[in-house]
């Protein structure tokens, strides 16, 4: 007796018909620990590999990726950004800050094209320092904050042992 | 004396510029005959094959593939899909039976979506069956029904011997 | 008690790491019915409707397709495609016979290819009829041949009341 | 003191949250220089290399590619295309003359989607002809026209010494 | 003065045209700290939420976007990869924990495939949670090992106050 | 009388499966003419506008594309790119240089990898600085080099009047 058997529970895209159009904004971080060797080449607001200037490259992988979104994360729907940009830098504790913002007017938030394009931005970093080093790690990747939806986001400030310079800098001199 | 050679019968996507945004919905319908030996991996509403869990893989494959068909499908246009679901179960017969739904607001219609949809996830059964038996066969893909554009269409019911489980079991028996 | 949880059946492509590499071929075809106002737009091998030529049309898209069936099936092996091609001509019963053969030097089999470009390709006749009716039908998606891997396919001959151009001919009168 | 280092001059996308959506048309060419074996293909509105029909071919290419512009230009929007087309013909000089349109409701330009149309366009008929010559050589992309932003914008007519079909054979005999 | 200006420093790809082709191996790890709420979800091997199956999904999506990983790092190599599978599950403290692994015969190594997996089916965790919680954090993407290129690599064991909040942290010193 | 109707000259893709694998290489230049206003931004080695680095951007939007030509290309095959590298820079008369190599070890040459590098890298230098004048104009985009297939290829020294600096410069101050 295989027929009526239930199709529950299959992935499905939320259906956002019925949803307003807003301006939806967001912001993500990653937090990339590079390894000493590669921290070392940080000049003149730059990480220059021998691949490239890596934080000009990561920035710009991340604005691409953002708008391949809804190719990448199955139940994303496709978003016509408005606006995408991705900043990178240096911060103490030889950690790359990278800071995605998006948005978009549309039905749906742009949380994941921030995220998407923070990630990517990350990867890149870590490609083009990896021969530096296979330690470098991507420490953290998060939403900071979002307008638009039916509840505005911000995400408490980071703890003083992960983000802020002088304390990481000290703690990864003790634990890595 | 080349010049003035028409270029008439060029291939060019319809313009759309002139045609008013409406809630446009699609569904579409793909049958994929196993063969005995895929069928009897069935079990709680799913077939596991080595590869994974068939129907789940299928859906989702589907769900994706359709935020890509203006990339596939030449002429398409590209549309801001609201909403998309595929659904995949087994009826009698050894048939797995998907049906694609596909929404959106735009100026022409979202059937290639939808029938998209429906043969991505039916070309994934088959990929993930086909150890089973290369005999697989995608017997139908078809348009059920869309609305929203100048008329509404609505597909015949589908023919006794085609797709109702009883005669369809019946007709395997003799036919395959 | 979370810990411990299985990842079992997770969906996975098959390592084929440790298979020969031996040349593959494969060939596929799809069959679409076409409605009598579409097939009444053939002449001198082409079908042409108002978005262009069809036939020509449906053949790149296939090739095209063929090519990024790694993207679009989840499982599948990205693959160094020697070969594609797709044929597509108008066969007796108002019935568009899509042949698309697939080859290259790898671990794993161009099934998928071969399937994936006759897919696309029913789609983009399907697309580029639609105006002249929804009821245009993708009758079979299947596999023909394939060569190279552990024991070559071969399918058994259509039986006559599927592609048989006379006998189509006359149940298409019958029942659509 | 690697803190507050600054992030400036990252590329970003322009932000076009503010700007009004209007219709936008854009209008670019390509001129692509055949060599003769290549130019002596012509013949009834096509040039059929061994390849297939190239005008055809490089038309839908560049069709195709006008819905990808924001994957490869990076800082390009997505944008909602509604209508493209490439015309690809053979003037004197054998110079393939392609021209590309694309339209669409949006808050910035189409200007980078004819312009990548016309792009992919010009480098499929160099793709399909290349057996024949390697010395085929695109000899320009250039807007022609858009509308629908800030300011319109037509470019100054061609020198004659470039797309006149007449000098354009005169001169290709002298200098190529 | 502006001619020979130097072209340095731009971004390329690494030349891996005189290196030995080889097996390479990778495996990345991400974890996905869920809320409290998202959690709760789980049963039976899998967060159940809205959208669908959650580790499934994710395991997909890690799967396809390995396919991809050229098309986003922008000096990465295509790569023929023979195998890639993402496992994820739920481990104390409410964390995901994601492993992918890849593997592919080439002249460069697979790292950025496994962390590019792992990546994205940590994005899409967040996905399908994130109406449980914006406050979902990755917690870590790292290279756990890899095998093929001129010395292998194997991460240090993740140190007892990253990983697993309390009850992880007994977990891991009992079964790592 | 439907039947038996020819398929001939359907395109398609050329069957490389019989060609020894060797080493190819390509060379591609494009010529970009900029506005006065655009030539005005370079210093440094970089034109830096509103959107970012110019050349920067160019370059790795170039070298991104040569890994999706057969997405573009119709009838390319996919080939695994060994290397790819884009450069770019300003000689006299406001143009901008740009040089696109590309080398794989493949049964086809990469002549196409390195054209659409170099034309995806010249679109995108067109996109950063169109705000200064839509005028811009790619003047010429071809093959400098090719090795590795039945008989190499280097293009013509280019005559004075196209790409030498001072010539150039002379003649766009007269004729543009």
């Amino acid at each position: 007796m295989l027929s009526h058997v239930d199709a529950r529970n299959r992935p499905a895209m939320v259906d956002v018909g019925g949803k307003a159009v807003t301006r939806r904004t967001a912001r993500a971080r990653a937090l990339v620990q590079l390894t000493a060797e590669a921290a070392a080449l940080f000049a003149d607001g730059e990480l220059r590999s021998k691949k490239g200037p890596v934080l000009q490259t990561a920035s710009l992988a991340g604005t691409m990726a953002a708008k391949r979104t809804h190719e990448l994360i199955p139940l994303c729907h496709p978003l016509p950004l408005d606006h995408c940009q991705v900043e990178a830098r240096l911060i103490d504790g030889g950690v790359v800050c990278i800071e995605a913002t998006a948005s978009a007017e549309a039905r749906t938030g742009v949380e994941m094209e921030a995220l998407t394009a923070a990630s990517v931005a990350a990867l890149t970093v870590y490609d083009m320092v990896k021969a530096l080093g296979l330690g470098t790690t991507i420490r953290e990747i998060a939403l900071v904050e979002k307008t638009g939806g039916k509840s505005d986001f911000r995400s408490a400030p980071l703890p003083p042992t992960r983000a802020a310079p002088r304390a990481a800098r000290a703690k990864s001199s003790r634990s890595r």
